[in-house]
């Protein structure tokens, strides 16, 4: 018998509120934001699901998600690790550009391209740069696999060795894991556990602050194929929300 | 060279407003405590002092408090440990009770004994009663070590372990480590790093909120007694403050 896994993307940033795109900028989160990290520890709270251990990333809007959802859930306590191979993906030199200005200057399909196909990433962000990140000490070493873009696919190419090294092993060891990231580090999560082809996953989007559940069997494969909302209503809005950002 | 020690003892809690004994009691910032959080935060930026790794108690004041100052000095991404060791002392039957109320009952004599003797605890809590912590599941692997009372003593008895076996290696291997903790896990420590006496003791008393540095010899003998306060006039005037509660 494996662990529960759950996933819970960041809620709104000051960034998404201004329909910028973020990547690795390390914006915090609006009062909405705030409001849905903690409403979503309510969902956990009265679903009866109590993390064991916390996984995020390095940046501040999935940090002070899960910080706000445990403490609702009353499991601000549980030990954490975190790095960077959960972080949102990359988004090169289309950091801190406007959304819309963006797809209104290079047009629906490349704007398309950069935001949803698998292996296209946008151009690479200039070094030293105002939303570059090579001088950030948090990413010091990391060295040479310092992205300055990112696709998809170069995501899933480092969100799996964390998957297998790090949450796994909680997992195996009958764990109830909560994992706090980004639409696309949770997107490449998401790709491997339910055998999503590089095409379908165009098409899959992720709500803000609702809690994910996955159990797994002993292939570490979903009893239930795409997991469960814990407010499924809720998703199903927000999850077209999301297809429509940039419109 | 070992590293820099910063310890910082959790803002004012909805109790300690209150003027109630706190001890395990899990109650969470005030909202004044939130603002000196965030102020700690602040004043470790502002003096270019950088941790590179956090440990914390249990208890959700510490764990905000450090959250809070850790987003506000720009650090929210640092590596963190928690343990029940760095907790408060356990405050006995007088855990929930009016301090005020206390003293009026139980006389001064008795009441000063209660805080400030180093081996006197209070009386044992009653196990299942309201604020006793006996079947909270973050203390579920303590098993009999689970205090029922402490005097600072006990708290010194738990703390010496971790201080060895957790934070001196990130010591030695030259980092900065911040502990937020509480107001006699700290005096515990620094009763310990300090030399000083059972008698002594009862007189020192940490301010809340304002980060306490000390740089440590290779034998992990403060280089200043005392350490040093970031802010202090600032932490003068609290300690006056904090040496008149319950009056």
């Amino acid at each position: 018998m494996t662990g529960t896994l759950v996933l819970l993307r960041h809620g709104q940033s000051v960034w998404n509120a201004e329909n910028l795109f973020t990547g690795w900028v390390d914006v915090p989160l609006s009062e909405q934001g705030e409001g849905e990290a903690r409403r979503g520890g309510e969902l956990l709270r009265d679903a009866g699901l109590r993390p064991d251990i916390l996984h995020t990333s390095l940046l501040r809007r999935a940090i002070s998600t899960a910080n706000l959802a445990l403490d609702s859930a009353d499991r601000h306590w549980i030990p954490v690790k975190r790095d960077w191979r959960l972080n949102e993906r990359h988004y090169g030199a289309l950091q801190g550009k406007d959304k819309k200005q963006t797809l209104e200057t290079y047009g629906e399909e490349q704007f398309k391209l950069w935001r949803r196909s698998y292996d296209t990433p946008p151009p690479e962000i200039e070094l030293g740069s105002t939303y570059s990140q090579d001088s950030d000490p948090r990413y010091a070493g990391i060295g040479a696999a310092l992205p300055r873009t990112e696709c998809l696919k170069d995501v899933l190419a480092r969100v799996l060795p964390y998957w297998e090294g790090e949450i796994v092993p909680d997992l195996r060891a009958g764990k109830t894991v909560l994992v706090a990231a980004h639409g696309n580090s949770l997107r490449a999560l998401v790709k491997h556990l339910d055998g999503i082809s590089d095409e379908a996953i165009a098409g899959l989007n992720i709500p803000t602050g609702i809690p994910l559940r996955y159990e797994l069997d002993e292939d570490l494969k979903p009893v239930k194929a795409g997991g469960e909302y814990l407010d499924p209503s809720a998703a199903e809005d927000a999850i077209k929300a999301v297809a429509n950002q940039g419109r």
